[in-house]
């Protein structure tokens, strides 16, 4: 196990009618409030009506930024930017997804530095600085509920989708209803629960040893991600399911679980080059590459790999590559269940861009991967075992 | 899954060599240090030493409180709340277990409260305001590092042990280096464990349905711990194990692991009263009390039993009751294997006091236990399991 540090101050507020404490917890931070969040599916659900009367009844300037698509974009964030310099926003409140999130919480750094805000996501450099935010999370998916990572799209540079880091966005609070969860469109909810799925398996194979406890955190993580995902995406009301799909999102991102280890990361940032130049949604491209990353690197620490199979999926045999393989096909099944792709044929992605993908891939960055480092040759053998 | 709110904001700080940045981190919350302890087992391993010299460093004004005693006492409590208000204290550092962890924090809320302290101990109020504290953890066992509880004995009324619980003296800080586990006494390094088991345990056992995500971290916890202890047990220099056990001290009790859940806890209540009148260690009376209380309510949800039985100890029988029998059987010799008692005539405690104890856990609330309630009758008959 690795020396580290843990630090998590986000307040989860989970459960049946807790969105109702919206405006009360939000009022304890300030007066203007940026509200922020995507597109009409909060006002069609009612959490966005909701979510106002709550904001309303604490008489609070709410100044409204709407407009937050999948894989958010940098030009939207330079906007909130500018509204909350102009009109001493206190507050940012995120209704939504990850997306929403995201484009909040780099908002947030945004309105307290004085150069540009991209810099935070093609260097190391982490915001120290943020306006507070909060959260009331609509779709169980990528985690920024409470994590410190933040992926936005440049869409005036050639659409890089990057990362950064920083503890200083965390949100202040996340409100989580599961219930929210109930008018999800199939697509959304097997997507999010293959980003979630990602998430732990993104942990999970790591290089570093005698990381016994969080191992196992992970495992259970994943054998209820596993079990729940396909009771939810069958029974889009089932309370029970809903709320260990929402739990378990959360816990999949909010650090906890890759206490000293070092993640692998590769299969996201393959994948964030599928939705970057194709506008793929992040799980349906990331039910395309894990599977063919595992088939790619599993030999590089076979025993690893038949841990997962035997822990999570109970498959044993003497020959560990036979168990392995068969985890992986077992996988590639749960993916195929939920109706996601797992192959690139599907989404009609045709091999074309694979070596611009994989220099794009390493641009600011020499290798991805912690796990096996993987160049340029590794990436585009990686997207040939999608197609 | 029941509605839960969940907010921990320690910083744990883990790893080899983290104490050097003890002074560093306690002087971001002011000049007056009150620096508590418990006897010489810090002097001599070197910890107190390597504290006090990070400390001067920063040339902060020192009081030291030292003589706490396992089953800290409200005495010396009432000591540190009047030196704090004398000394106008801006920080206590606790070095040490469990036992200094919560004299610390019951001086911290004390010190900014104007009625007695105790008031906490014996009514629900929540303290909502205390001294910071920070913690550098010697001993892995209570939790306390990053919890909410604090458990105090009161030497001036019949030595009552009673818990509090509060946000507000969650530690800043909590410094933990493995290889401060090195020169434990090996009694202590079973107890310790005993205890982390059985705040595990104590989570597990709920009545509350459809919690499979805490379920099974809390089930990858316990193998975890289960797996460790014999190791550290018997070769008290492996970094690794004391890493797996240390870092499963912390979350088996920084709530994390009983959200949407309610925890059951009548085995801490019934052992207290036997650390409170024989001073036996609470990791031993735990050893004792755990496998007496199982078997006394096992049959109330055999289900949940057979499903700890077969998910932790693999133990598969058509017939639930013998697989259950089986696991409690298989943790008496765990503790065995520690040297630990299983029994209370292995700790010359005779039959005597248990209508006595038995009235004693149940003062100041009508019944003990959530997962089954239990009455002086029940509570008698399992300190008769215990013999």
């Amino acid at each position: 196990m690795l020396n580290f540090e843990f630090y998590n101050p986000a307040r989860i507020v989970f459960g049946k009618g807790t969105e109702e404490s919206v405006g009360e917890r939000t009022a304890n931070f300030g007066k203007n409030v940026l509200l922020h969040y995507g597109g009409g599916s909060i006002k069609k659900n009612g959490i966005y009506d909701k979510v106002l009367k709550s904001l309303k009844e604490q008489n609070l300037n709410i100044i409204e930024l709407d407009g937050v698509k999948p894989n958010p974009r940098l030009s939207l964030v330079r906007k909130g930017i500018e509204i909350c310099k102009k009109e001493n926003i206190d507050f940012i409140l995120a209704v939504g997804g990850g997306s929403v999130i995201d484009s909040a919480k780099a908002i947030a750094i945004g309105a307290k530095y004085d150069k540009d805000v991209w810099d935070f996501f093609i260097s190391s450099n982490m915001a120290q600085e943020a306006i507070p935010i909060g959260v009331v999370l609509t779709i169980p998916a990528a985690g920024s509920e409470s994590s410190s990572s933040c992926v936005i799209t440049n869409d005036e540079d050639n659409n890089y989708k990057r990362g950064t880091q920083s503890l200083a966005y965390i949100p202040k609070f996340a409100i989580l209803n599961p219930e929210t969860c109930y008018s999800l469109p199939k697509y959304q909810i097997a997507c999010g629960c293959s980003d979630i799925l990602a998430h732990l398996i993104e942990r999970y194979f790591t290089e570093v040893e005698n990381v016994e406890l969080s191992d196992r955190l992970i495992e259970g993580a994943v054998k209820t991600i596993l079990n729940n995902a396909p009771i939810a995406y069958k029974d889009n009301t089932n309370y029970d399911a809903w709320a260990e799909i929402m739990w378990t999102g959360t816990i999949a991102h909010n650090n906890l679980l890759n206490m000293g280890r070092i993640g692998d990361w590769a299969s996201h940032q393959i994948e964030h080059e599928l939705s970057a130049l194709y506008d793929l949604t992040h799980g349906a491209g990331l039910a395309i590459v894990i599977p063919a990353w595992m088939k790619y690197v599993y030999k590089h620490n076979i025993d690893k790999f038949y841990q997962f199979a035997t822990r999570i999926f109970h498959i044993i045999d003497e020959d560990k590559e036979k168990a392995v393989l068969k985890m992986i096909e077992t996988l590639e099944k749960w993916y195929c269940d939920l109706d996601l792709p797992i192959k690139l044929s599907q989404v009609n992605i045709e091999p074309i861009k694979f070596e611009e993908m994989a220099e794009r891939a390493l641009l600011h960055r020499g290798t991805i991967g912690n796990f096996k480092k993987l160049v340029k040759e590794d990436i585009v053998k990686i997207y040939n075992l999608c197609m």
